[in-house]
């Protein structure tokens, strides 16, 4: 072959992949993948969301799915080059199964497969009803028993969840319950999302008033609606509220706010759950086949014990019931922590006058937010990214496509870069007696939020108050114990305080399975996120991808469902999908069941 | 020359243009058109929207503003091939002036400029924050002033109209009033919009029930927010009237609503407006230096005067007015029209049990739904076109580069084949006693909402009605009078009805000028719309643009904006850069200031 550009490679080993899997060769179709290799199948081989590493994991996986799922039709995607770098050939393509078309990303060493990414499109037959396919709108012709949309709209809102049942109960109406409740809608799927909030974007509302999205514009689109080029970087709290609020209209989703869950019972003969909520201060009881936890990975308080809690005298507040610094203008306000919402909450104090000390009881990862923006997420979410062709759909396959047991491989050099070019910066902070780190192995900030979902703080500022001494840190100690009027820590420090701040972060998911539906389920279940990577708080054995996130669970028609903007936006994507081909009752034979090592 | 591409014949004029303009030769830039050209400026040239027809207006035009403007860089857009049809060679261009960056559009026959589009982008030093200009959102570092993005937007709401005064006040908060707000904040001009009805969308809401926009999605986007692909071909007034609310929110407008104005008047001495609304039932008087007339086009109704409306004793509606069938069920109505509202009004009656009888008094124009979709629009405004590349700002600019003298002629061949294909359909039409027209020339509908912007029905399904005999029709012959329970026509025929429904259109827009400010000056600045064709209700003579819209008038200060949503989100663009340059006090020196040959 005397062509060897990189499109016909891919072209190859895509035929040569294509052919043995259509004759249901396994052995060569393992024999195109490299000893090292990673296949990461969303949704379409696997009904999972699944990486198999190495060549056993792949032939394991095609013995168990490859004649029920009949994937065939791999062809390079023609309007994407595929290019070469370092060694690496990649490209993009087409595919299809029995029931879905996929789309996927093919990285080549070799000549042999080291990463292949394959997800779910669409089902046939249930595509969604856009572009050419997108609903007329008003109905020609004439019709004695017209209903105008608007009517239709109004009697299913009415109905729903009374005289008819929703197929999929979303518990948890932030970005994810939104995101997912916009797809399902899309697909046909009759949802209910309910919030305890009055309005949609409340949980955004009710932080701190200097609250601003860490992660900048690109990275933060919901499905269907991209925010305008006008939009800030850093979108501002309320303005995400309100963007969410208007989302959730315009999108038509059947929205509970000022609801809760009252309890949850899966009933085994009915293959369905019970669940009563109260829904404006009326009890209802609901009966949906699949229930959706997306109530938020930041969303269960995980509040310390201390002796003298009780004691105390002065206010005591997690940092999500935090409401801003106004009230407290020379006040003394200790915050327990150090990562994102204590500096913010620490920084906002500051700004309003109020005496404040950080307790840093751990090392934390500081990263400045310009840095991140650049060198951490700039190759795939930024103006240069748009410029360069990269839309939001392919830097979302493109991040996917990285295996999570290599992913630190690729995260490493970008965090020694950062390392490098703010050294004067960290130096300072070190001489302040700030504890730094850099992630167990170096990896830094995305894969300390995919493993443990905590430990960093992206700076916009605060670190400089730390630096100059405005934000006073005590570092190297934990608490002992709160006096009437102080907390007091191990090292015999006394610190003064009308206001304690815990900002401590969150518990795991599952915590809310056990307060809905039951511990017993919770168990079942186990831990959500994280990856088992043997780090801080993520304890091993390798789960290969996150924890009970986005895809079946030990318990029967239970799902978990969160994560940042970006995760609400892509993972939706798969789990509407795993959702709409139960509903349509097309078979979704689950490969690779998550095991549960860690009950939370 | 041996090479004779597109390209290059565009490109080599382009260059010619540009050496004759910079070298101030206006007989050389004058010697590249030929004798039947056209060289269309929107606000560029002669910061006005005006066709030059000829050399002689060509030369004219840059006699009095070559100087003035400089304009420069004619470079060919390397993005856009260059393309060759039917011995018409026509391309994309940038250009600049002193001021301002533009876009434009050429069409080169035999070897010389026929048509010329030159359109403005944006203003040096006041452009867009889009894009890599984008506002951060975040403050980053610390301040101890510091006001969140809320903070101040609520400031800006609470203050401005009363401490502070905007440089435009927008009355009419309707779909143009809406998007020209949207880019007048944008550029930064402090604009207040006002609107009669308590929620922006009301305008669409409070309309009959069965109404759909008329026209197809891809025609209707806004600007900065386009509509989700699976937005409905044909959007549900309801849903048109939601997109307008959130729209509204999210780009920050400072819409006021619950407000109506009482009277206007410009002060010279000032050069400013002073004008009276009320506000939620409490009078504030505003001093803007400009005021925008955004009251819809159709927005002034145009009621009738017959014998014995005093003595009828059922009810009498304007289209406007008209709730809707539900209440009418068994009920005898006259409509008193034969255009769009009149047709979808009976057809929602008749669905609804109510006994019709549609008057129609003169010829009308209908097509056929899906024809004009497909032959009038498809080129421009469907999946198609999207498919083809053609997005919004291209088909708004490739519409707006047919010169208005000769846009007949590319309408004309297109409906002789709607004609065609729907020829049974007229045929029943006409056996059924329907009057039909084509317009005076045979151009159709298009044509007839520049000139006229009445004399139209788009057929979706009421056609039928009246071809089966359901909806009633008596033609040919006009009202004579009422009497307590009949229109009585003059031919003899008695019509018994319960309700009567004028649906016979709106009036000019300086009519509201004449009610707000004072008849004076409405009769000064003239008739609103059409473009002196010297067709039915279009009298010359010729303007060579739509009278009065978007551009400056006879009265300082006072702009009128509106029109369909295509040409609120185009047109929008160039007052907003109009009003924007005034704010600035960059010089605007307008040439060939609209004439008025019209009252209204």
């Amino acid at each position: 072959m005397l062509d060897t550009s990189p499109s016909t490679r891919v072209n190859a080993v895509l035929s040569r992949l294509d052919e043995a899997l259509v004759k249901g060769d396994i052995e060569g179709a393992v024999d195109l993948f490299a000893t090292d290799c990673y296949w990461r199948d969303l949704v379409t081989l696997t009904w999972n969301l699944k990486t198999m590493e190495g060549r056993d994991e792949v032939r394991a996986m095609l013995q168990s799915q490859l004649a029920r799922i009949a994937p065939r039709g791999f062809v390079q995607d023609a309007t994407q080059a595929a290019s070469e770098a370092g060694g690496v050939t990649d490209g993009w393509f087409d595919f299809e199964t029995a029931h879905a078309r996929g789309y996927g990303h093919i990285r080549i060493r070799d000549g042999r497969i080291w990463t292949l990414l394959t997800t779910m499109s669409e089902l046939k037959g249930h595509e969604e009803p856009k572009g050419i396919r997108r609903p007329l709108g008003a109905e020609h012709g004439h019709d004695r028993d017209r209903k105008t949309w608007t009517e239709k709209r109004a009697q299913e809102a009415r109905e729903l969840g009374y005289e008819t049942q929703p197929y999929v109960l979303v518990i948890g109406g932030g970005q994810g319950g939104i995101a997912l409740g916009a797809r399902l809608r899309q697909l046909g799927v009759p949802t209910i999302i309910i919030e305890k909030n009055a309005r949609p974007g409340d949980s955004w509302r009710k932080r701190y008033k200097s609250l601003c999205l860490h992660d900048p514009v690109w990275y933060d689109h919901l499905p269907y609606i991209p925010f305008p080029e006008n939009w800030p970087v850093f979108t501002p709290k309320d303005k995400v509220g309100d963007w969410l609020e208007m989302y959730t209209k315009v999108m038509e989703l059947n929205y509970w706010s000022s609801t809760t869950c009252k309890s949850a019972r899966f009933d085994e003969a009915a293959q369905e759950w019970v669940v009563t909520v109260e829904r404006e201060g009326k009890e209802v009881v609901l009966r949906p086949k699949q229930l959706v936890l997306a109530t938020g990975m930041s969303g269960k308080a995980n509040v310390p014990t201390f002796a003298g809690q009780d004691v105390f005298k002065g206010e005591q507040q997690h940092s999500s019931q935090h409401p801003g610094p106004d009230a407290y203008a020379g006040r003394k306000v200790v915050v327990i922590g150090s990562n994102n919402s204590a500096h913010d909450i620490c920084a906002a104090l500051w700004e309003a006058g109020a005496d404040v000390t950080m307790v840093q009881r751990s090392s934390t990862h500081i990263v400045r937010s310009d840095t991140l923006m650049d060198i951490g997420l700039g190759d795939l979410y930024s103006e240069r990214a748009v410029a360069a062709g990269v839309t939001t759909r392919k830097a979302d396959l493109i991040f996917a496509s990285l295996p999570y047991r290599i992913m630190h491989e690729f995260q490493i050099p970008l965090y020694d870069r950062m390392r490098e070019r703010d050294k004067d910066f960290y130096d300072k902070l070190e001489a302040a007696g700030f504890m730094l780190d850099w992630g167990d192995d170096g990896s830094g900030l995305f894969m300390k939020y995919l493993r443990r979902g905590s430990g960093y703080y992206i700076d916009v500022g605060a670190c400089d108050l730390v630096i100059d001494g405005s934000i006073k840190l005590k570092s190297g100690s934990d608490v002992s114990h709160l006096t009437e009027d102080a907390v007091v820590l191990k090292d015999g420090t006394v610190l003064p305080a009308d206001l304690v701040v815990y900002a401590t972060g969150y518990g795991s998911m599952n915590g809310w399975a056990a307060d809905l539906i039951s511990r017993e389920v919770a168990d079942k279940v186990g831990k959500c996120w994280g990856l088992g990577s043997d780090t801080t708080k993520d304890p091993g054995p390798w789960e290969g991808e996150q924890r009970n996130m986005w895809k079946p669970t030990q318990q029967d028609n239970l799902w978990f469902h969160g994560g940042n903007l970006h995760q609400s936006r892509h993972y939706s994507q798969y789990l509407s999908l795993q959702l709409k081909a139960r509903m349509e009752g097309l078979p979704t034979p689950v490969y690779g069941l998550q095991e549960v090592h860690h009950k939370g």
